[in-house]
């Protein structure tokens, strides 16, 4: 007699099914489904029994036309990387009504929470300010605050407005700022309904104090915000690069705070790890972070519950609402480097 | 033929008239007022004709009974230090109806600011981070992140919900904590209205992830948070000293810290300027800032404008609405010390 | 041995205990205080040891000279009727530093609800709609839509900004209406921080799609909205007479409504009841309602806890906080009519 | 040499494209394309050359097998009557990725407004005390306000959780409600994100003070509202039916509030128009509104706009991101009946 619970394969690296579910939720997936551990490089030598009844995929396998095929009950892949690879046939599998949906989102919040964190340090100095109070060279009251400025009330840019964006609007909210926003995929209502505004990237650029970068890499946007993007900002306005490195000509950033032109943070690098020497670790006024803006503990098990949560839509013959679907029409465009460690 | 205008005393040392007024504001008013210029020595031989017709002080100078009665057309003294000294007899200043106001308010939005950048550098080691990046010894993706934790959805305490804890209670708005507050001078419906939860002090230090410590120095309070407060905090619950260090025994918290229990910033501190071999600046986990939270340009300048805007009414015989008004009955009850410097 | 528990003398009439505290705030009221219910008239012919022993009032009784003066420990009034009388001594009232406070807030929330359901009901007919539909002359769809609109977006004036005003302002936030405040009495800055414009009364009359009239009734302000400012309104606006009657002229008020210039809603008239013939009956468009906005039960119920929270301020030597405090400078200016019934 | 503009098929009847298109936009909008005005029964007579090239439809004609195939370059049909009927081979249409997108969140906010109207003027009895003022039987003051309570922190359910919903907890924004949802449809993520509790059908029924049933009619749900589920609900709790009249078992509701159990307010019937001697039209307690509550003109203008971003966005090779989009596991479940007048 079978086992009536539909077939997962499981190929999750670098993530894995106890990294992204805690033990309680991880019984829970056990227990309503059937899981096949497999990896990327053995999923298509799998037996045509267990390929032809897998319903799901957890993680983001490269697929060819052949092995799709064999993957006849397939329904969703999730991509619990999260950065969208081109490595199946998209086509087929949109015309097959296959959904790819990836668990991104969960990193939303703690990127937006950190970019907050950056910019007030560098509004008011904490880090600068810190390190000076315990090298005994502090500046006490006013004295101190040379070039302290508010985020209250300030004007704010925020490049991209997926998930990341949207979350650093919300984490402004007490802030009360004025808001633009620059998306060149969303159109000026969607923009609006968020309660900011619909700008150019040039509008965004040459009128902000703060500007969160949180645009993904595509096959369009490569190094968009270069040397006179940055010459175009206020003096002393900070910019913050939250999303990924390859969106910024890292080499004219790098001066344009060194110039002191503007302040900035950044948590991704054109190299990561980056070497030793790297001019970027003595420039005053750049904050640095290690990629560390979105990775953790209560990011990662969020994948597994909107994994969850969509499987269970998904077995109801519903679509799958939690998880952030692929576009046919975008899905190839993207150009986010995988990323290697959690 | 007199001059119609009412008369102002103005003597805000620290403060001057040009700190607190924008040009402009000055000018209207030098416009609006006759501004006799003096200082807290000066100002009990000034003539009795000038005394009988001043109509407000800008100051807070030291007043005795008779010169509180030569003061005869007197109706409000502004306060523009904001601490409020007991130094002139309240009983008769009350009785006649005189107001007396402070633009402390003005601090409020700046502390509050670097308060919740405090909390998260600490959160996120922000600081920490940038300064091991800086030294080659960066830790990349969730290796870095060890105790890294979400500020949205934390269980946030705030001590004393005045101007600063109100403030601070907004700019966490973005993050939606659950939010208890302690202040044994305010009512339950107040502290509810303003969608926080009224709390014990031991329920704030025992149940919060941050706590805000915005308590003013009053007679009653003096060190009312010692080891046993710090020692039923969370472990690694963070605490923000941001309001007088005399509300907290200072050895205490450093032993909290230093042992580890708990992470701690402090804008204030027992002795200021701290002497160059203060222990507290050798602990990790304490952040540290010299008292800088509040002195902002931007803060003093409101000043002057909360003071035209309150000049306004009373001019026309309405109350002042924009400073806060000093409490007949918790006047005298203060204890923070003057500020030497702005 | 004498009891030890503050002593109040009680005189609340129209108001009575049982209406204002539920029956176990009442028990409480009982149990933490020695309760002398008196009323009006007999308050004088109390024995000087009640009087001068009575810590608070509950009532508004009117006071000569010298029954105050016998109140010798009085410290707090708490006119639960809500309207100030100019019927004491107020100046040596403020003198002696005895409060006199006040409970209207309580029918803030009440009466904010109903006037935002009064502009709902006049923005789609919503009442007029469903008598057609029982009189069997319904229009169906967008036929029956004539003059409907949206309130989203609109924009909205508010005349004065007290409590109501304030509440006004917080049922509407759902809407995110652009909104004008004219309040002669406030400073812009108070009106801005409430995310409200500060505007002119003229202002306010010629750019609403709404108003709300809120403001009490000073000696300032007697019918000061007549045909002038009514006929400077949208045609097609909405006016919504929340406070009281004498702040209109009601005969040009009716005017522009029967004239079809604007749209009415009035829960207080000149006079109450209103005659029977009263041509207010027969307007189309003026939706009526017989002062039935603030008298809810549980806005009585609130009154008690109110007065309870400021007691126990008040046993502790701090201020009162909840209640309205009457102003030494405005206390003397208001001319709302004392209410007869509840 | 030939037309670049990307041409339209337009059969949008009962809409017309004046009716959805401000003039300046239709203006827009003939600029930008090429128009084929046809009907839904011209359309498949239309020739190759016409059909071939048709990138768009605006309207929700009828399409069998073989003319979806002559709709070779199809790539979106723009349903703004927005009833999804089931009348196209969809698993074809989805297969060749063709969007099918619906304009009906234009009535979410119309709808959600009048909506708020109805609990208010049944909380407060606006519509009542209106029609007995002017029939001379008012009551004042409290005697006026029997069954009249607050919404103000009330427990309100909303049944769907789509636009309408959505939109209903919008308006209830400045009431603080707690909100408890009931979405079948929806995982408990994404209505708690929006700051609801998931709830039970039941729990929302018995726990109610006031329900928007805003639920479309699908397949499955057809009268899931009978005689039960209103004996469920708490006496004097209020039922406001926005959505469809199919939802309910119209009987059992009429039943409900002529018993007094529970007052309800009904934008839809199960016949419209009503005959003339339909019971409703005589229940006391049911507030009656003729299909009114989204047939506003700046509905049916908004309708226009939202396809004249999503056709910028397709023209870009982007997917749609204004409309709502049909799902390929849902678009043959829904069972509203399409509307014949606007």
């Amino acid at each position: 007699m079978t086992d009536p619970r539909p077939l997962i394969l499981s190929c999750p690296l670098p993530r894995s099914l106890p990294l992204i579910l805690a033990p309680d939720r991880l019984a829970e997936l056990r227990a309503r489904y059937r899981i096949v551990e497999t990896t990327d490089a053995d999923l298509p030598g799998l037996p045509d029994a267990v390929l032809g009844e897998a319903r799901y995929i957890i993680g983001q396998p490269p697929l060819d036309a052949a092995t799709l095929a064999r993957l006849s009950s397939l329904r969703c892949i999730f991509n619990v990387e999260s950065n969208l690879l081109n490595n199946m046939p998209y086509d087929e599998v949109f015309r097959r009504g296959i959904h790819v949906v990836t668990t991104g989102a969960v990193f939303a919040q703690p990127v937006a929470e950190i970019g907050l964190g950056f910019a007030l340090s560098l509004l008011r100095n904490i880090h600068g300010a810190d390190a000076d109070f315990r090298a005994g060279r502090e500046l006490w009251g006013g004295e101190g605050n040379g070039a302290a400025r508010l985020l209250t009330g300030a004007e704010v840019g925020i490049l991209g407005f997926g998930d990341l964006g949207r979350a650093s609007a919300r984490v402004l909210a007490g802030f009360a700022p004025r808001l633009r926003v620059f998306d060149p995929w969303l159109p000026a209502s969607r923009i609006r309904e968020a309660g900011a505004e619909p700008a150019s990237l040039e509008a965004v650029m040459a009128q902000s104090d703060v500007v969160f970068c949180t645009a993904a890499v595509t096959s369009e946007n490569r190094g968009f915000l270069g040397a006179a993007e940055f010459a175009a900002m206020r003096r002393g306005a900070i910019f913050l690069l939250l999303s990924r490195a390859d969106v910024v000509d890292f080499g004219a950033l790098m001066a344009a705070v060194r110039g002191g032109h503007i302040l900035a943070a950044s948590d991704v690098f054109p190299e990561e790890p980056l070497p030793a020497d790297h001019p970027v670790r003595a420039i005053p006024g750049f904050l640095l972070s290690a990629h560390r803006a979105g990775a953790l503990d209560v990011a990662f098990r969020r994948m597994g519950e909107m994994v969850l949560e969509d499987l269970a839509l998904l077995d109801r013959g519903l679509p799958p609402m939690v998880c952030k679907r692929a576009e046919r029409e975008t899905v190839a465009r993207f150009r986010s480097r995988p990323v290697a460690v959690n």
